[in-house]
């Protein structure tokens, strides 16, 4: 008599080592059928698709069940989505996948600013404001004045670099939102000779991404908040640096701490946005009303641009 | 005065560490938003595929134009999606992610013959036909005898297993791509006492999947065909064992060679389909009026119901 139960666990090992065998070959024969791809990008970037998404399939076991699921959703993504509504960037946004984009497109330089992600909601051609104009438009909201230095990584200012500036109203909107053809709370402007600018803006609110959709209910599902922290964005830019696109987050918004719905912030992108008292005096000299405002200051460092040297 | 070389390399070496360190800190952010999951597996499935999605962008430094390239992919998948075309199953077919799906829920077991994709085109209630009974239903195509017998891992065969069948015509076409409600190339029967089957079919012919999409873009980018080697579908079922979804190929047809694309194809699968000569006696007695056929044999072993015991 032999030992059975040493016989079948040998049996059982080499199934188990069978199964790993034809589970690999199987992902070697999807990698040898794009061989013949003429961009050689196109297909270092299909083999490594190819290999991560069989290794999440074989690690997790995906059911068949799961994988019906998975069609099912992004087909549902497929059909929520239309020129006024895009749930793959969503999806994209949610799962940090346009954050680490951002990421590894803008590595670290010193102390040049961190960049993050660009949303969905910049339009071309903003109204261009001079020094201490006012972005509002009509937009509502808390009137904040934004100021700051825009220099290289040298420290040098940099002069006449392009600001666009675009955020939501107090209710949470963009004005592309509003569903006329207004245009509010968004402009562009310059340094001027010394690289420094400044603004009216309006305090940032958190507001929701589009939850109504798949992605809203993956975010259901998975108990988490669908708001953004309360943010303002820029894109920087001048010649020979590398465009920055960026936010600045409020300091003591209660989102950072439960946390931004698609991961854009950088600890060093929070400023401190600083309520100012009846007698303060006012940039610009504004009449603001006697009404509530505050200030902030954001100093931008840009990146040489690597292709120009 | 000191090397500067080897202080750029080591200022060059910490900030490579602190951009990976950056990177990293990014996807535990992400990992950590789903710890309130109420669902244990799909907190792990999402754990999962954050890392592999995260992996990816990381490992091939995905650039923005990339991301903005996979977002239009997506979209344009979604919009030629509707009720007859299912533009995300043909993806994860051409990803091989469908068949390794099938291939981590239909573990190896022995000798039980193997599994493969279900493919789109199975149909409920197909025309119920006795032993040597007639699939085609007005499809065209040359007529092949197909017989067997099914039996467990034990050898002992099953009487009265479900097994349903189907393929496309002559011209590589499905009933269901027809256009009309017409049933043709499909049929289920069972197995008789002694656990043999036997049924005219159609000698199985190569045809495309639907290349007209962003799934077919991506094949001809790529180099690759969009034929589906020749097969004829089953799903054998009886009670106590594991339903069985598989095909059989076609020994010979060149499409094995250039590779079939949704990556469906196991040696085990590849059967003889033999051309009979004019004096090879004719199962069922059936009149050919002497024209072409051929017959092909395809013993079905399944495995034990592993919720069954």
């Amino acid at each position: 008599m032999h030992d059975t139960s040493t016989t079948d666990r040998t049996a059982t090992d080499q199934t188990a080592a069978e199964q790993t065998r034809v589970e690999q070959a199987l992902v070697e024969r999807v990698l040898r059928s794009f061989a013949d791809t003429e961009d050689p990008r196109l297909k270092d970037v299909l083999e490594s698709l190819v290999r991560h998404l069989h290794s999440f399939i074989r690690e997790i076991r995906l059911t068949e069940a799961e994988w019906t699921a998975a069609i099912d959703f992004l087909t549902a993504c497929g059909r929520i989505t239309d020129d006024r509504r895009q749930e793959f960037i969503l999806l994209s946004d949610v799962l940090g996948a346009s954050m680490q984009t951002v990421t590894v497109n803008n590595e670290l330089d010193g102390d040049a600013t961190e960049a993050t992600v660009f949303g969905p909601f910049f339009v071309d051609d903003a109204p261009s404001i001079p020094f201490g104009g006012d972005i509002a438009g009509g937009a509502t909201g808390e009137p904040c004045w934004v100021e700051g230095t825009v220099t290289g990584t040298d420290g040098a200012p940099i002069p006449d670099a392009r600001i666009e500036v675009w955020e939501c109203d107090e209710d949470g909107l963009y004005d592309v939102q509003y569903g006329d053809e207004r245009t509010a709370a968004r402009a562009r402007l310059e340094t001027r000779g010394d690289g420094t600018y400044g603004f009216w803006g309006l305090r940032p609110v958190p507001y929701p991404i589009p939850a109504d959709g798949p992605v809203g209910r993956l975010l259901a599902a998975t108990g988490r908040s669908p708001l953004r922290a309360a943010h303002l964005h820029f894109m920087v830019s001048a010649p020979g640096f590398r465009t920055l696109v960026t936010h600045i987050f409020v300091e003591g918004d209660e989102q950072l701490v439960i946390g931004d719905s698609v991961f854009g912030v950088k600890d060093s992108l929070i400023k401190r946005f600083e309520a100012q008292g009846a007698g303060a005096p006012v940039p610009t000299a504004r009449d603001l009303g006697g009404g509530p405002w505050s200030r902030t200051r954001f100093d931008i460092v840009l990146s040489l641009d690597p292709s120009a040297h």
